[in-house]
């Protein structure tokens, strides 16, 4: 029995609620000027409080030395091994979307990108062409029936977009046509077993008719086709928690996630206090509640120190609109760290405070990395995290006799 | 290889002596006035001085979250991995009462159940009974032959006891007869595989004999059964660690568990002085000791924040009568935590010290769930303390060229 099947076997449903607030790209690293971090520069009085009657640590989304992408850092906050879970690039894109991707549909991530004359490839991402020239493109292609099979496609971000194929006995094992090289044309797409002859014949028939219905359209000329994938349905935290889940996220992607494992997706708007006050007005409705703020994680990956610890101000101040509401347990974390240094995702484990009326707090008092070094959860794999929760919402019941 | 196939690897046997003493329920929860835990409010100098010269940390018996029942927390602590080492109800019942069982058998814990005239279960614990009353009807049931099986039946606690079938070709694979709800007839045990069949009708005809002998005993007059299990033998601490284990435990179900894995069980009293003076009898002929405490555990469950401290002053006033000894190592941790304000064993790890002459000492100084926090162990498996009791005793050789 895995840890999983175990956590199943424990879970309860009781009133209690659970709030977890998930800051994305919430660790930094010092600024070389000042020597501290992004949460050690920012003014931050409502997180330390809470910090102080909590229990905090540092969490590995994936492992130590692992630098996760949003999917396996999201998936491990909600207790999925990040490394068994593996969701397609070409499902992830169409959750992502908000495609409703049925189980029978292949999906695939697709670039615009450059070809000449020849048809060899000049540049894999057409000039990084804008969203919306993307997604003009996208309805020249969308809405085709090839042999009797549907193929969507929509928008994602900038050159990349998503196809999906709808119809039976279609199988996602097939190579990428993307050369990952100019100079050369794009690979023939090619089964990887008998049953993929099929998809293969269609995306192949599908580039071609790319190719000639952007012919005139340089630098968005032809496209590669990547990540081909069905989704197969994970356990969703019903399943295994037996919780009434909730995602409250302003961005496509997270509630693209939260749907994949189960999670109503509770209308938001843009802003950090959208989120905060959508938590508000469904409150009475969910046992869980899953809180994507995004805007850390966007600054850090810009390099804005100021404007990440700008951000991390600004949800402090909107945190009391979370506390008063008094929830049996919240949980504040992030899905990786993103230090505005670094430009990117990192490696750093993420700063993790459970707080609750059973959490046996510990010495913390300052919402910090350097501070939760000495938290009473010590380091802990972030999949340790929902049991935890669970376990402080008096949702599980004792193990063995 | 797994871990315990590489402990079993390096083993060797020295002159050295290991002592663990297991505190059941140790951690605790602040008392909500004033803040500390059980421990904090104890006065403890004799606990102090030895955690100021151990090394010190908080263990997880199962898992974080995780609340252990008493087995998998005591085999957690003796290196068996909690989850996948499963000991069934009936054979825990029968190790408890001490009854001496046989590979062959197959044990299942019974409950007396009061059955209107009807037949229709309105209580699935016989208004629990008492243990005398239990013991009076397990005599009349006891010592009969069906089928050529024997049929031991022996109190447990309360309405429950055990029954254990004794013949050739018996698989425990059956369901409970218990309905889990009144107003209906106990389920008819059947066979989930061809093989039990026997037992299945064993089972049935026992239950049939049960209802007439117990028909003038209202309100125990039926049984219901469960947890039909075999005992598949463990390895031995002896198997595993080369060990010479002595347990000294008062209540019946710790004799069984040491049991269970191959520990000799010395007679001890019921005080809490008893086992230590049993230890000071058994010093000579052994070279591991499990010491069993139930005190704190009873206290904590019972909601009795004031006993559970008055327990462990009682056990540090005794501590002296141990580190007189100077074994080799000592251990002292719990198999959970009993906090008093949860009246229940709770999901909290576990304080850990490990005091040798080769401990590395960390600058601990206070038996505490605070100050074990920033202790050199930081915060390990239950399971890793075994193979550390080991390399501290010296016992373990290098692994690898």
């Amino acid at each position: 029995m895995d840890n999983t099947e175990l956590i199943k076997s424990l879970s309860r449903v009781t009133p209690s609620k659970i709030v977890f607030l998930v800051i994305d790209g919430l660790g930094g690293l010092p600024h070389p000027e000042t020597g501290k971090t992004e949460l050690e520069t920012a003014n931050t009085p409502n997180f330390d409080k809470l910090a102080a009657g909590s229990i905090c640590g540092l969490a590995d989304p994936v492992g130590p030395g692992i630098t996760p992408g949003s999917a396996p850092g999201h998936l491990a906050i909600f207790g999925y091994d990040p490394i068994e879970t593996i969701v397609g690039r070409g499902v992830l894109a169409a959750f992502g979307t908000g495609f409703d991707l049925k189980p029978d549909d292949v999906a695939a991530r697709g670039n615009f990108c450059s070809v000449d004359e020849s048809g060899l490839v000049t540049d894999r991402r057409a000039g990084r062409i804008s969203s919306d020239k993307s997604t003009e493109l996208c309805r020249l292609l969308d809405g085709q029936t090839i042999d009797s099979v549907e193929i969507f496609v929509r928008p994602v971000k900038d050159h990349r977009f998503l196809v999906v194929f709808r119809g039976q006995g279609l199988s996602p094992d097939v190579n990428s046509s993307d050369p990952q090289q100019t100079g050369v044309v794009p690979l023939e797409i090619k089964p990887e077993n008998p049953g993929a002859g099929k998809l293969a014949a269609l995306a192949n028939k599908f580039t071609e008719f790319a190719g000639k219905t952007l012919a005139g359209h340089h630098p968005a000329n032809m496209v590669l086709l990547r990540g081909f994938s069905k989704w197969e349905p994970l356990p969703t935290l019903n399943d295994i928690y037996k919780l009434t889940p909730a995602a409250i996220a302003s961005y496509p992607m997270y509630r693209g996630l939260a749907k994949l494992i189960g999670m109503d997706i509770v209308e938001t708007g843009t802003g950090v206090d959208d989120v905060f006050k959508s938590l508000s007005d469904n409150y009475t409705k969910y046992d869980f509640f899953f809180l994507h703020i995004k805007k850390l994680d966007s600054a850090g990956e810009d390099g804005n120190f100021e404007g990440k610890v700008a951000a991390i101000e600004e949800v402090d101040g909107l945190l009391p609109k979370l506390t008063g509401l008094q929830p049996d347990v919240i949980v504040v974390t992030g899905d990786h760290s993103t230090p505005a240094v670094l430009e990117a995702h990192s490696w750093h484990p993420v700063p993790v405070l459970i707080s609750s009326r059973w959490c046996r707090t510990d010495s913390v008092s300052e919402f910090s990395e350097s501070a939760f070094v000495s938290g009473g959860l010590g380091r802990l794999p972030s999949t340790r995290i929902m049991p935890l929760a669970m376990a402080n919402a008096l949702k599980l019941i004792k193990y063995g006799a």
